[in-house]
């Protein structure tokens, strides 16, 4: 198959991570007689510095031309202190917003050998594999705000068609899984909440293999911590989705190697680590390429329909992790600890 | 001292935990010479059982009367399918909004003997004594809320004044404390958000003594897990603090016996457990009392000024967790595990 990609480096560690993720996208492209064409564009910070905007027409143009997106990460001190729309974030929500990648995708799974670097107690980290599908492109995030000496605004709002297509690729996504599905709003007070409630009660007949719950957000927000192998998957709006994603990304002490999709229910989608651009390491050749090579994965199965291709890296990442090798940052036994070229050629090894 | 209050017991266990934090009361009285004299007030389910409100007109009166509040806990599945107006919960957001209690405290502290139900790894929970300052009467629970077919929406709105009295309430805790002040909001999205960190930056110069960061609430989800001891005060709006404050509250294995408090600024406030109405457990004796004791610490502390005889519960019900009592819900050595009734004596001859 001919598949086209953006590349988008974007800031801080995001080039290194990115060129490590390639190699491996081109070994299995080799392996299994695929060709990968990539086309490079900026976002973010650099394209702040270059374009003198966070999303320039142009990486527009060329994601429009391909089939997947792949982004490092965006952000760093340098830009903080901008004005709103010139921050590198902004290059992030309009790429979402300009796309319509409506259903971000966060699963987290725990690795054995990760364990020791959870917060959380072995027994409670241990059996976690959860999906959180966030509603991305609505909500509080793009309703309209207004502010004026002595009063700030933003509106959350959601409209039946917006909430319908994510709660509705949250339940394909649970029957591939282990049928489970729990919806998350606060609709004891939200009238959004409520709304969206009705639209997965409604939705459930469709579905009768998926066994749904409805809890509110601030006691997900804690059973996230007590009992987090309860959860298959999870959906819930923008902002919502936003806290419980970051929440859960850190329960498994992967937090480092976990991967991420931003979709719209055909075939395009945009691929990103979750971790951030770090830019206190950027440069050092050590920052780990875990979470952009699972991306990288998750691009393969959602977007190409790759389903081998992507097993056989996410089985190739594993194996590296049971063997005991990680880059620094992840690094227990320090003298497994690799740099990003040596973890990412045991992978490809692989 | 001579001092009023009004008693909400509420639902599910409320009842059994406010006799026991009253009978601690009444003895605290004697031995300190206060005549505490209490009025009892219908509020929640049973309020709606009687009088078809949640927060009945006489309530209101009663409360107006008194120096403080002291609640139980409402809601339970009876009225869970009740409509919006007539949710047990809905006589909170009114009592909340009808008194101006614009200021929620929950401090968050580990009991030593408690760590072992806690999630998180010891080390990790080891050292955490935070105090979270949720804003309480504004942002997105109160704004408008439209409906119509096909879209909802809620308002999430504050003014100047709204922001500055919260914050400013937070800068004098922090200075009472170890002087450290985290403003969380989603600046990088949200207008409120801005206004908000406008705010806390204003007010920074009236503080010098205090030292302020202001970090992300996605962000703030995840360190409250991988690193809560960095936390001493933490402010933030409505329903960031709903979410964050339940975050925090599990994470030392103490969230049973969490007290709160929710105040306006002068002496009047209302105390209240954190931990639910548990109606699974209602009326077999074994509710754990302690959040409600020391939420009548708290009381005692915040409303009346007696910081001597608050100190005291405090040292009291930490007393009987050293030496290994607790009700049966918390009891690590059953042989240990006493009644309500039980602890509450112990806590009393301590
Ligand atoms: C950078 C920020 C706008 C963004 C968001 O809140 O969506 C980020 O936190 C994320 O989750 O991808
Ligand atoms: C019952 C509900 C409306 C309430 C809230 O969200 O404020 C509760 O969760 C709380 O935190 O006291």
């Amino acid at each position: 198959m001919e598949k086209k990609i953006t590349v988008l480096p974007g800031d801080g560690i995001g080039p290194e991570v990115v060129a490590s993720a390639i190699r491996v996208l081109q070994a299995i492209g080799k392996r299994y007689k695929h060709d990968f064409q990539l086309a490079y564009a900026a976002i973010g910070g650099a394209a702040i510095d270059q374009f003198n905007t966070p999303l320039p027409e142009e990486t527009i143009e060329t994601c429009k031309q391909s089939d997947a997106i792949l982004l490092g990460a965006v952000g760093g001190p340098k830009w903080d202190n901008n004005p709103p729309e010139l921050r590198p974030e902004k290059g992030l929500l309009q790429i979402r917003k300009t796309f319509d990648l409506f259903a971000n995708l966060r699963p987290v799974k725990s690795f054995p050998s990760l364990l020791d670097s959870s917060p959380l107690k072995r027994e409670v980290a241990d059996q976690v594999d959860l999906l959180i599908v966030r509603e991305l492109t609505g909500g509080i995030y793009f309703g309209e705000k207004k502010r004026t000496e002595s009063e700030a605004s933003d509106l959350n709002i959601y409209t039946r068609e917006e909430i319908e297509r994510i709660v509705d690729n949250a339940f394909k996504l649970a029957t591939l899984r282990r049928g489970k599905l729990c919806s998350v709003d606060k609709a004891n007070v939200l009238e959004t909440s409520r709304l969206w409630r009705e639209i997965v009660e409604e939705k459930k007949a469709q579905y009768p293999e998926v066994e749904v719950e409805h809890n509110l957000v601030d006691s997900v927000a804690m059973k996230l911590i007590t009992n987090p192998s309860h959860y298959d998957v999870i959906v819930t709006d923008n902002m919502f989705g936003d806290i419980l994603s970051d929440e859960a990304s850190v329960i498994t002490g992967s937090l480092g190697v976990l991967p991420s999709a931003s979709i719209r229910g055909d075939s395009f989608g945009l691929y990103e680590p979750v971790h951030g651009s770090a830019p206190e390491i950027a440069g050092l050749g050590i920052a780990n390429p875990a979470a952009t090579i699972l991306s990288v994965a998750m691009m393969l199965r959602y977007s190409f329909g790759m389903k081998e291709e992507a097993a056989e890296i996410e089985r190739a990442v594993n194996a590296v992790f049971e063997d005991g090798y990680f880059t620094m940052d992840l690094a227990i036994d320090k003298d497994k600890a690799l740099t990003t070229d040596e973890w990412t050629n045991k992978v490809i090894a692989e």
